[in-house]
């Protein structure tokens, strides 16, 4: 019923406070963003899917924001021993999560039927489906050269200006059959407050997703990952200026706007739902609310799903929600 | 100078004697097994080179015999949660030695290059050989079908009736040019006490190996993997009784006697020395002596060594091997 687009932290939280609320966590699908994913040792890792996975579980480190809470370095340490690359923390039990994916894809099952039998494994009963089933990898134009994107975020951590941003894989990619199901499904798609650029703009660059989102009768609703001009977390107001665009919440509603039908600014922000609300009064209107998106700990994530909730019970939209899941 | 053939535990064990009491480690070269390897998890599993390797670089697991002291077992678990199978017990550590050796092999690596560099960033200074670049696979017969050696060996603890043994592959591997140098270029070769079937017989079975033993100018010795009819680890005694053979020291002499020039003989067994003499007193003279082949803790590996070495002498092999090293 709820489908939501995401990334890593900032959308695995959302989408933690959203199965936490819901009745039914099975009536909420993830859609994550598979750009960022990359091989380290051989294995095949997706960064943003496993912090959903993770944070879904239970699992995640939440100060961290990837891998496994608690998690052990034997394995890394001895690879540092034989000189392999280390700047890419694994830890142990994360790494179990890397062997097993890459042994069940070289066993001929689709990314997606992988992250199922993750999920399924590790309790989550929401659906969690990567944005494709086909290799899509972001690279970073940058004035060192062009960076694969765990390159420029993690080795080098975020600290090369950035020129450009391009998805290499998109011309033969294509989104899974279940992510298109989800979206044409849904009654309500949230975009997670994740980064534009390198979270949500793969996810929106398959071809068909943006089709997919304009056609879908759902209501569709983007909650901003910029308050107060920055990111609560990563380099997404950055890289918007690097590519040109001011870090604005009025951008992210730009960037958008051509399937959205509700923004949620961030209270913070609240001067300027009117301007945004102005831009895009046609051809579609869209409208702007403000609540608090800032999420430091667990209760302000199933704070945010309560208000997000109640925002869209407000709309119209027919989920069976009972009142007593809503704010006040 | 001195070349071992081995297999797993008790050849291991000889090699980190004879690594110990030489004044250079690195005079000392292992042809290892390969035929035991598997695949686990998608990485490449060499349970006999590995062995070698983390007994020379003083990891060792001296109770298991296999796999690293005081690993930990987090990767393992989480595998275990996903259903992958974990009867073939990897550690967390001993797990990125596979990682590392997987890794490298598909860069394109030669094994004989993964495992010289393992080696090397182990601190192991003696030359540790795979036996083969190539693929030999063990494989059981017994009422059960046909066991791939793991499956048999650890899946199975040995439990089945032998009915016979072959090596997969053997068509088309070749030793490595390292492992024909060292044969040729040793001037003592020794096989280990390892299985004469499933450890010391895939080395042999490949093709040159022999004739590489048979003409080498290398006085050739084999220290018997039996004492009082039984091996002290593994199901030698009862592979042999398998396919036929009698499970004594006489039936090792036997497999070994077309190149050999010294049978190593526990003094256990000492009664048995005039008989193996006599049954292969022509055309070539094999000279049998009894030592304590039996190696419970560390002193015992350097005693065996030293052992060895004296008779090695005795011989009248040319090695610089200093008084102070020699027993007494």
């Amino acid at each position: 019923m709820i489908t939501v687009l995401s990334g890593g932290v900032g959308g695995a939280k959302l989408v933690h406070g959203l199965a936490t609320v819901l009745p039914d966590p099975g009536s909420l699908t993830v859609v994550a963003n598979t750009a960022d994913d990359c091989e380290i040792w051989g294995l095949h890792v997706s960064p943003d899917v496993d912090t959903v996975l993770y944070t879904l579980a239970g699992l995640a480190s939440p100060e961290r924001g990837w891998g496994i809470e608690g998690d052990t370095w034997a394995a890394l340490e001895m690879l540092d021993r034989y000189g392999a690359p280390t700047w890419f923390q694994i830890g142990d039990r994360d790494l179990a999560t890397h062997l097993a994916r890459t042994m069940w894809l070289r066993e001929g099952q689709r990314l997606t039927e992988v992250t199922a039998r993750l999920a399924r494994r590790l309790g989550v009963r929401s659906t969690v489906l990567p944005m494709s089933d086909d290799p899509v990898r972001t690279v970073v134009h940058t004035p060192a050269g062009r960076l694969p994107f765990q390159e420029y975020f993690v080795r080098r951590r975020a600290a090369d200006p950035v020129l450009g941003v391009e998805f290499d894989g998109l011309a033969t990619a294509r989104p899974s059959p279940e992510v298109l199901a989800a979206l044409r499904d849904a009654r309500v798609v949230i975009v997670a407050p994740s980064n534009p650029v390198v979270s949500i703009g793969p996810i929106l660059a398959l071809p068909g997703v943006r089709e997919a989102l304009r056609g879908t009768s759902a209501v569709r609703i983007a909650v901003t990952p910029l308050v107060q001009g920055r990111a609560i977390k990563g380099p997404a107001a950055e890289m918007l200026q690097g590519l040109g665009m001011a870090a604005t919440p009025a951008t992210i509603a730009d960037l958008y706007h051509d399937f959205l039908d509700l923004f949620v600014l961030d209270v913070r922000d609240q001067s300027a739902a009117a301007s945004i609300e102005a831009a895009h009064a046609s051809p579609r209107h869209l409208r702007v609310v403000c609540v608090d998106t800032v999420m430091p700990d667990i209760p302000s994530r199933t704070r945010l799903a309560r208000d997000l909730l109640e925002r869209i019970l407000a709309l119209g939209v027919d989920l069976p929600i009972p009142r007593s899941v809503l704010p006040g």
